[in-house]
């Protein structure tokens, strides 16, 4: 690696992650991820076709998953579907680069490291090939727990959640859009991708339903948190629920901590957090919104205040913009972190855990 | 009282909560309250004006806090602010009126009972002439506490809000068409009546900063809820936030009981428990929604589950017309309530625990 820069792939390059990664190496260059190459790849539907990105117009390749599509490449984004996730990262790792993962594929795998730089950075190191960054909405939530983890153990945590429609897809900001379009041309709302109209509404349903009523969006957050935190029992419960809003997921979120914490404390301790800025003036009305927060990298948090209903609880509103802190940012964070580290694999051709394909772990 | 109905008056009657008030008393008789009289007061701005109610033209008188202006009546619901509620019910009082307030000025008052009739009648009974109606958020909370309650004392409660712009009422209402009208125009939104764009927005400040940063709405839960369950040391905790949903409140709520409960248990007791309707199958997409819920009476209640945080947690979904049951219609009932059980007062001119002006206890 003593290129003069990274060669680096995006599979996915025409979806919302995607997007929003060429979208983020357009605003300038990154310290630690000098780019060589970036190569671009989407399904069939899409091959051909020409996107401009760091000041060059690039073809967009079909996607297969051969080791020989990504040959040479040091990082590889996935931001595509869990299956075809699946299918990609072993060969991907095969070919020598690191896999960030966006889908659900991995993340729970023993043998993949669930990476948020700013909480777990040390986990990337010793990764097989692939690396899964988290589910949206316990990205931000992780990166505001952390810091107070570290000087106040944590107990327990309830968070509900107001979930951007981005969060789905750019096929669901267009059906909220047309939704309002409708109800304010007094025409009858079209629902296509969610079970109701979620214009002027909130669905309590993200993700598939599991045991015991929850849906998978709300497991994901409990399981995530737990092995990005490296607290296998934590204790954590999650409503999840879509508002009508297109960009930034925005949580409630109530904390117990092993000792009493004051308010004043957590919010110093955040406001020194890397990847956290506080906003805290609830007297000029100055807390986190989506809208705020649409478009820029941190997680904004404010409304820190003490939980009456438990003598070591703080209560406090967590918001990020999904897109980028809940994909983009992320993957591209864990790119910087791989590099500026050296953590990349040396052998490519031995024992792997993934299948009959893959692969030592990094140094 | 042996009238053939009741004299009701209405202070507000063109505002939100009047209005309903009337359509709901258009939708049909109510068993335990025949009218004989409706009387309609709202400020100087609409006097004279004439509104079409229980099938006759009445026309809008102005409301002085004067005990002339409501001889005779049995019933007096105000539906005004908190200022001018604070003027009017002794006067009501005082005429012999029972005065029903929908504002926050009396409720946490020890004389003025506070009264959702599902939770609490009994209370109604000892009241001095007036009788406050909770906080819209607050009543749909109760109703679905209290039967759970009544089978496994409840320790604690976490409720994280999904307010609709109604609660603020209708310029709030026409705030966000109008701004779901510019977003569609492409139009920059005009912002008056929240700090912030509501429309694709959320605001975690509902009433004014208090003390240790919670916003006013957020101790009205948990002071309110403590009242009128006639539990003064509840641990309670609530995030109040506007989201751009016409109509209905919605609430994420996480309860731990005394005893471990289980989701089915929880679920039959609320399926029988008065003003509540259990909408919980989730693997066919039904759950209590806002749009669902907007125009009826009940308070809904869905994904009722364990909460895996707390080992006698249950976690639920609660949501009704923030309007009709949170204000007028619990209004309603609460007459219904005197009515039938004859909880009027008798002698209307001694001792008076409102200043100077009031009134005997009822009977």
């Amino acid at each position: 690696m003593a290129t003069p820069g990274f060669r680096i792939g995006l599979v996915g390059a025409t979806g919302q992650v995607g997007k929003e990664f060429l979208r983020i190496l357009e605003e300038g260059p990154r310290q630690d991820l000098p780019i060589s190459e970036l190569r671009l790849f989407a399904s069939e539907r899409s091959a051909g076709n020409v996107i401009h990105a760091l000041g060059e117009d690039r073809v967009i390749r079909v996607a297969a998953p051969d080791p020989a599509a990504f040959d040479g490449l040091d990082f590889v984004l996935t931001a595509i579907g869990d299956d075809l996730a699946k299918e990609f990262g072993p060969a991907i790792a095969q070919s020598g680069a690191v896999n960030v993962d966006k889908s659900n594929a991995w993340r729970m795998d023993p043998h993949v490291p669930l990476v948020v730089p700013e909480v777990n950075p040390q986990a990337a190191a010793g990764h097989y090939g692939i690396i899964a960054g988290p589910n949206c909405s316990t990205t931000q939530l992780v990166v505001a727990l952390w810091p107070l983890h570290c000087a106040n153990p944590i107990r327990r945590v309830i968070v509900d959640t107001y979930q951007a429609v981005s969060g789905t897809g750019w096929r669901a900001v267009d059906e909220l859009r047309a939704q309002n379009h409708a109800i304010t041309a007094n025409i009858a709302p079209e629902v296509q991708i969610y079970p109701h109209q979620i214009a002027e509404n909130l669905i309590p349903e993200i993700g598939g339903l599991r045991a015991g009523g929850a849906f998978s969006e709300e497991l994901k957050m409990i399981d995530e948190t737990r092995k990005i935190m490296d607290l296998p029992d934590l204790a954590v419960q999650a409503t999840c629920v879509r508002v009508p809003v297109m960009v930034s997921h925005s949580e409630a979120v109530h904390i117990e901590f092993a000792i009493e914490f004051s308010p004043e404390e957590a919010c110093d301790i955040l406001s020194n957090a890397p990847g956290v800025v506080v906003i805290d003036d609830p007297k000029t009305h100055a807390y986190p919104t989506p809208l705020r927060a649409a478009g820029h990298d941190p997680v904004y948090v404010g409304r820190i205040r003490r939980d009456p209903s438990h003598p070591r609880g703080l209560s406090m509103w967590v918001v990020a913009d999904n897109v980028r802190k809940g994909a983009a940012l992320n993957a591209l964070q864990v790119f910087e972190l791989i590099a500026r580290n050296r953590w990349f694999r040396g052998n490519r051709d031995t024992h792997a855990p993934f299948g009959d394909r893959l692969a030592v772990p990094a140094r």
